[in-house]
């Protein structure tokens, strides 16, 4: 039950890697918050030792319960504290009596409820005991692969994305959770996801300066309403965007959104022009909708960086080439016109009535075989940049093999690609192996555009 | 096996409510065409006689095989003809001896590559005859209600969608049945599906007339990358569109997305300005993606016409409020101002941490009891046009009973309801399960907003 051996250079490491947890507030009851995250740890592959604290039970789940942190006779890395507002501070200064590193505040009643006094006594035993502190009202990291699970919402409820890449920082926890759910459905990976909530202590340019130097995270997203610190996160982000991709979607953009947010966390959000226009300037990418936050990041975090904006479409449904030539031209990028050498050596191996061009409709009759030709042309020939290959995978000649053939191509080629495919079931589960295998599926032509423009876009910031 | 007494009152009545098929082409080898329409007509629900058609074949299925209509005994409401294209003039003139009154024809080889010639032939047949046809290069007619299926798409890698009130007319095929596809997969109804391909004869404004006078469908969607003929289609609209909705998406919107229609339909794709203005002149509601479009469908079919912009927002997660509101302001919609009365009997009934404001945040502990007296009052207030509910299903303390509770609520409203619940398959069971009774449902809230603009829009053409 021991973690292996870690090494922890950054103090915020002990949220994400901790070896030892103490669950402050864990419960018998199925209702209370603390009981669901005291299973998370023991249910969720959590290997570290885990410490369950209640001064009124024996023992949970067969592990011996604590009535203080105080009490417990080893080392513990981190608390993570689910009880009434009121007792927090109690409970914080034992944690920094006991030397614990790392506190998450899941419980709520402090600022955002006008309690901003019972919030700055929690600060000052922070501050004392030089922990450092994340939340209070927040639902606290999940780390899939150390088993990091604060969430109080259960599993079967709630599905946990698998280990990945991409990071998400959510103030809001509410949505940062159904996302996940979301994602986890959709079989999008992450690599970290916090909720900070009202921001005591860490803050959102913190965690983006972690996330800039976690290893395992190439793609950091962030959902706002308000900043805490506004000058310092935008000083993150410019050292920060050009070197990773930072993408953001900024909640409280309309006057009324404002004032809504003001009543859910008590934070001042600034107007929408003046947040997108620092955004920008500071390298940040910003996303109109939180489906479009996940789809810059699937086509950032898995693929090459384009040389130009030339983008060649394979398809076997005209339809589906017309709205996908539309949306690549709305998004400013171009069509790839494919060299003459391409062009007639694809004349030799494809059927008469497939007319080379692009896009390059390879019919109704579309095979395997034709697809693997085309993508393989495309990939060689310099006019191109980008590939967005549309596989309605429902067509009778189509065999399921276009998945192994697309993700081949994806893996050797030094091109970004993507697949656009809509359909129900069957489509699904073929799009869930290819974003198994790395390559970043669409249902509609406008997102594929939208993200390839991104990508795009933060190849050409990150070489400027 | 005989089907019930139908009134035939308008020739293209044939096509969906025939009381006997014949299946021109029908085949043995399950790679054919012919032989997945076959089969669709005789395991899909289809009550009425069908015919194979095939000079090679004895029996079929166990069904007796004619080598052509001219043998077949009976009267032929509908004939499906699949044979390679230079056969068809000689078919159709068989069918048209036969007296059949209507005619799909699936094979595709004519205009669209450039065998005009061929076409004006079968024109020319079908005009002798007086007969009515639908095609040629085109996928057909789907109509749940009377069976009638003959995508040639084999239902295991395309469901189809049950019987609803939204029919969709596409003129491509691969298009239309992938989003057929999709819509089975959501739960979303269809009444009737028509992809027309070349339309030889019929014509979308035709087919816009009849399903304007059909009971079972109440909104009509259209994908168009050309208009066979404009002039006639937008009188047509002109008259329709006040009385039921006709939601438009145009394929071919930029210039180079125009030139990959000619190489598709072979239709000329006028520019996005000039449709775009014509529509709106119209009366049509034009959907800027292909999921707006059922979007619009969805709500346009199941909601009755609000009588202002004014939406109540009532959710159990901050953020998903605070975006609500943005996307509804961002839509020219207005938040609701419950009147005092409302507000003061709200608050003797819920709990005091929950403010009584717009949106109206039932907090992350919400029951199906807090939501069941918000939106009681929000049907009751005068101030409230619409009603927007967020559900997150997640929470702990809400269950599963909230969808019976919003269902019931629904059903007694004569004010626009729709769910906005994102997360992943505990959530989507929820949500088909509404959208099942009739409440739309949307994962994010730039969709709902924007699905009810477009229903206050509507409401306010057809008072005009």
């Amino acid at each position: 039950m021991r973690a292996g051996k870690i090494n922890i250079m950054n103090k915020l490491d002990y949220f994400f890697r901790p070896r030892s947890v103490a669950v402050i507030g864990a419960s018998r009851s199925p209702k209370k918050i603390g009981h669901v995250i005291l299973r998370n740890f023991l249910e969720g592959g959590f290997r570290g030792k885990v410490y369950p604290i209640n001064p009124m039970a024996g023992s949970l789940f067969g592990l011996r319960c604590y009535p203080s942190v105080l009490k417990v006779p080893r080392r513990i890395d981190l608390a993570v504290v689910s009880v009434p507002a009121p007792l927090v501070p109690k409970v914080l200064d034992e944690c920094g009596r006991k030397g614990i590193p790392s506190v998450i505040i899941i419980s709520g009643g402090f600022g955002e409820v006008g309690n901003t006094e019972l919030e700055q006594d929690c600060l000052r035993i922070i501050r004392k005991h030089r922990m450092r502190a994340i939340g209070p009202n927040c639902i606290g990291v999940y780390e899939p692969s150390s088993g990091v699970d604060t969430f109080f919402l259960p599993r079967y409820k709630l599905e946990r994305p698998k280990p990945g890449s991409v990071a998400f920082i959510s103030q809001s926890g509410a949505l940062g959770s159904v996302v996940l759910d979301w994602m986890a459905m959709k079989g999008y990976r992450i690599s970290k996801f916090i909720s900070y909530g009202n921001a005591l202590d860490v803050d959102e340019a913190e965690l983006t300066e972690y996330l800039a130097s976690d290893s395992s995270t190439k793609v950091i997203c962030c959902y706002f309403e308000g900043l805490k610190h506004g000058r310092r996160f935008y000083d993150t982000l410019r050292k920060v965007s050009s070197r990773k991709p930072v993408i953001i979607i900024k909640g409280g953009r309309t006057e009324e959104g404002t004032r809504a947010v003001s009543s859910h966390t008590g934070s001042l959000a600034g107007s929408r022009e003046v947040h997108s226009a620092a955004f920008r300037q500071a390298g940040g990418i910003e996303a109109g909708t939180l489906e479009e936050l996940f789809d810059f990041a699937r086509v950032l975090a898995t693929q090459p960086s384009p040389k130009g904006n030339r983008v060649q479409v394979i398809t076997d449904g005209g339809g589906f080439g017309v709205l996908t030539t539309d949306w690549l031209i709305h998004n400013n990028l171009a069509l790839a016109g494919m060299s003459r050498k391409t062009v007639s050596s694809l004349k030799k191996v494809l059927p008469p009535h497939v007319v080379i061009k692009n896009p390059l409709d390879l019919t109704g009759d579309a095979t395997v075989e034709r697809y693997s030709m085309a993508i393989d042309a495309s990939i060689a020939d310099p006019n191109v940049d980008m590939i967005a290959v549309i596989a309605l995978f429902q067509i009778p000649t189509l065999t399921a093999d276009i998945v192994d053939v697309v993700s081949a191509a994806s893996d050797r080629s030094s091109k970004p690609m993507i697949v656009i495919a809509a359909g129900g079931r069957f489509t699904e589960v073929l799009k869930k192996t290819l974003e198994d295998s790395g390559v970043p599926t669409f249902s509609y032509p406008e997102k594929a555009a939208a993200a390839l423009k991104a990508l795009y876009d933060f190849s050409r910031e990150a070489r400027a």
